[in-house]
């Protein structure tokens, strides 16, 4: 007999597996409940299209509910909500929104796919009319409308994720003045904080004023704009208020229908998206993954793998055996010229739990620095610093990171090493990479760590205070007055180093550092071959200079 | 006491040998011989520096002798000369090539870094002096020097691999009219001759006029320029010949040094870079790598690779034990607002060792189509049809290429499957890339076939005259008018098909096609379900047409 599916929710996980159900089944009724009037659209573009990049509304419709139909054979039924589930007679309790109607329909499979819902702080003054948030096309047509009915000269956003950094663009695209609200001290929170500071410079180069570790006290709605009172006592005036402080699991299903809901407040499922719940599974943002590097509970709300669980869930109902690998968070995000992306674990997260890693940092360009156009790419590499695997990687710049990244990401996926990343044998052409490329010159660096050929020092610890060690700069004498100095710091430049050996103390520690390294990583070889006590700063001037400017 | 080492060329290979060298061993005593008068220089840019888009020479020299010295500490011997080796009393006879002075050097090892030369031609009439190899410096300079004061109205290249292609592309760019003359019916010789369809395009859209399936049996220099004979009988007159055929392995010393010669040319090493003559060592584009994919021995001469040989020689000689990882063939090229990449093994190469293989096609935008800029990239996939293993990737398009096929290296690197393409967490947001990015779905075709869920037809089969089966267009009707269509195909697009099936017979097979391949697969799930005998076009229409326009 023809099996009956319901997906409660129509876009990612939800239209993913409502399509691969009807690939593997042609007999199978498959109904889909979506409370909103849209299904499959494209979420991640919302801002995108706010900030007038994407010109057309209707790109953002990916499929429709017709369109979908037409070539899946599906049932449906937009703006019905599901109010309860009941597991042990197989049905949902469905209302349509328009009409109030009730009814109960019943299903042999269930996929929930809820998605998530912006997260909401509890701060006086909110809900009000000027204020929004954006997970939704009504969401994005509400913000809209009141940029061209209102034309707002000023707006606040709050929070540095994704959606708050993709807002605060948007807006300045819209000649709207901007502000950028944040608690913690820097915006990104996937990448660790002196990764963030190149993009607080990149947002205030675009005229985003950003205020790092403020929160909102209170908001209260005057005749001219919205009036909020910070933490500290200062107040700002606006004519908009952008709520994206994150998203909450949704999980008002999961009662009803006796789910367990996990540590991180999402939904509980197996490697097969089953929950514990005969017949019942679960996809998308609303549930729990575990994190592929730590194998912890971790909520990723990502709409790659969204689609993966949707497609998995279906192969499991119709009878396949596919399994869910879990997920390495592997993300970017644009911030007006620069892209930010990371995948694996974040050292914020290995040190929370405690593991043991080593880090480097490497600036590359992303091709050929001979051909024109080359630009910087900011690279930090964690490891394991015995078996060299590698943990997570982070990347900044303004071509490139997310080739890298991805990169990166395939080889956390295939348990490779750092010493991998030496051999790694990529694309090279002038126009598109180097000889040796960025991943090659991390392997280089770390390889060279866990064989003990290059003491590092790491940037946060001389930020903290340097001890009794000698700073010595190897750049040349017109770098260092371009760009600034270590305090305290003696410049011999390396093509003058070797026969200035003898001006160097044998009893102190001597710590290298050139602007990004390499040059620091060759002294380290000729003073430590010659009897000194050396370390290299990794990363180099520029490392450091990420340091001191955290949380600025 | 000290090791004294001698490397014989000074660029890639052999200066990555030198740093490497001195970094582990300040004592050495390093000596480098080169011919010409330039080390360490950009061989890959001198194209882009005559085309104008690399304006500064300056920015070719890497390194000077000079400043590698100041680095390094060499002994930098340019404009010399090595004669012979005498491997019994570990010396070698050089020769100043100002002086004519001629004095034997000793070592206690000895790096072979000598390079590959163009190939010449035994064609009657070369040489001459308005025909050109591009190797080195010298080589660009002359080529500059007859732009600029001979001004030529037209070039002709012959041959159409890496340098012939790039030399065509900064002909056109100098408003030189240009010629493109290739012997086998592709240009690109890595990728397989479908994959050249969209270069061949590509380079006549430039004006450049491709000549495919020709070669040259003679030259005549006369008065109004060089006038060449083509092997069908017909005439071409240029002011300016470029002769890219390819490469040979410099092996000139191997004979005095009783080296070995491999079946493809190359000078014979082991994987730590050791030729069988006790303390000779051999990199780069002189010496045969293995294929990573078949173990055979191949010539690949790239920078990456030469790199990374001169490194692991070095670590060899000073007591590391450091072994190369064989070499995949790793390459790109620009060709105008195009890319061609490739990694592992091609088809052609597959075929000929009788390698068991399966191929799919895929084409998809390289960021969401959504956002504005997508471009499509033609994707080429090879694996094992049992165990799933990546054999080989090949892409085409304007964006995106390197990224794509920089992953592929890294899975085949990694011994990944057709399923790992599947699961692969890649960075997304829509500037950047896809939910369902390309490599993911070119996982989802090939994991599909393999697991029967999905059985293809090959456009080669296609073109080479249909079998007795009833060709099934779904697209829609606006794409055929605008697209044309296979011959003697039925249209029924995809949203009408399951209302349509009793018009389809049951007991022909039924080949069905889209654009590129995923609304086929629909198609063929709903067919398949409902009893009918069916393949999918894999890579669609597009693949066709690319097969059709094979050698054109």
């Amino acid at each position: 007999m023809a099996r009956k599916l319901i997906i409660i929710g129509g876009v990612a996980g939800g239209a993913s597996a409502a399509a691969r159900a009807r690939r593997l089944s042609e007999d199978a009724e498959i109904i889909i409940f979506e409370r909103d009037r849209f299904i499959s659209f494209a979420n991640c573009g919302l801002p995108y299209h706010i900030g007038g990049e994407i010109k057309e509304r209707e790109a953002l419709l990916v499929q429709t509910p017709e369109s979908m139909n037409a070539r899946f054979n599906l049932d449906i039924r937009i703006q019905t909500e599901i109010l309860a589930i009941d597991p042990v007679n197989k049905s949902v309790l469905a209302r349509e929104l328009n009409s109030g109607r009730e009814y109960h329909e019943s299903y042999d499979d269930l996929i929930l796919s809820p998605g998530a819902r912006p997260f909401v702080p509890p701060i006086p003054g909110i809900p009000n009319d000027k204020t929004f948030t954006l997970r939704n096309i009504p969401d994005m047509d509400r913000i809209i409308r009141t940029i061209q009915t209102d034309a707002p000269k000023s707006a606040i956003v709050i929070g540095g994720g994704f959606i708050g950094v993709e807002m605060a663009e948007a807006l300045v695209q819209q000649n709207i003045e901007t502000s950028l609200i944040e608690l913690s001290n820097q915006i990104m929170a996937p990448v660790d904080p002196e990764m963030a500071v190149p993009l607080h410079e990149e947002l205030r180069r675009h005229g985003v004023r950003l205020m790092l570790g403020q929160s909102v006290e209170s908001i209260d709605t005057q005749d001219n704009g919205l009036h909020l009172t910070l933490q500290n006592g200062n107040t700002l005036t606006t004519d908009m208020l952008i709520l994206a402080i994150g998203v909450k699991p949704d999980t008002t299903l999961a009662g009803s229908a006796g789910l367990q809901i996990g540590p991180r407040g999402g939904i509980l499922v197996n490697d097969r998206m089953e929950t514990p719940v005969p017949h019942i599974y679960a996809v998308g943002d609303a549930i729990e993954v575990k994190d592929f590097i730590s194998q912890e509970p971790a909520l990723v709300p990502l709409a790659g793998p969204a689609n993966r669980q949707g497609r998995i869930a279906a192969d499991n109902i119709f009878g396949r055996q596919s399994l869910y690998g879990n997920t390495q968070g592997t993300a970017i995000c644009k911030v007006f010229n620069y892209a930010v992306a990371a995948t694996g674990s974040n050292e914020k997260a290995l040190r929370r739990r405690g593991a043991r890693y080593e880090k480097i940092y490497v600036h590359g360009a992303d091709h050929a620095s001979y051909y024109p156009g080359a630009k910087n790419i900011t690279f930090k590499l964690l490891f394991d610093p015995e078996s060299g695997r590698i943990l997570g990687a982070q990347a900044v710049g303004e071509k490139g990171v997310d080739k890298r990244i991805d990169i990166m990401a395939t080889m956390i996926r295939a348990g490779m090493t750092v010493f991998d990343m030496e051999e790694a044998e990529l694309c090279y052409a002038p126009p598109f990479g180097s000889a040796k490329d960025v991943i090659n010159q991390a392997g280089f660096v770390a390889s060279n760590v866990i064989r003990g050929d290059h003491l590092i020092c790491q940037p946060g610890e001389l930020t903290n205070g340097a001890e009794d060690m000698l700073i010595l700069d190897v750049r040349n004498a017109d770098e260092v007055s371009a760009c600034g100095e270590i305090e305290h710091a003696v410049n011999i430049p390396l093509p003058a180093l070797r026969r200035s050996l003898d001006q160097l103390p044998k009893d102190r520690t001597i710590l290298v550092y050139c602007a990004v390294g390499l040059r620091g990583y060759v002294a380290y070889r000729m003073l430590s071959q010659h009897g000194f006590k050396v370390k290299n700063l990794t990363g180099g001037y520029r490392s450091y200079q990420m340091f001191k400017n955290i949380g600025r």
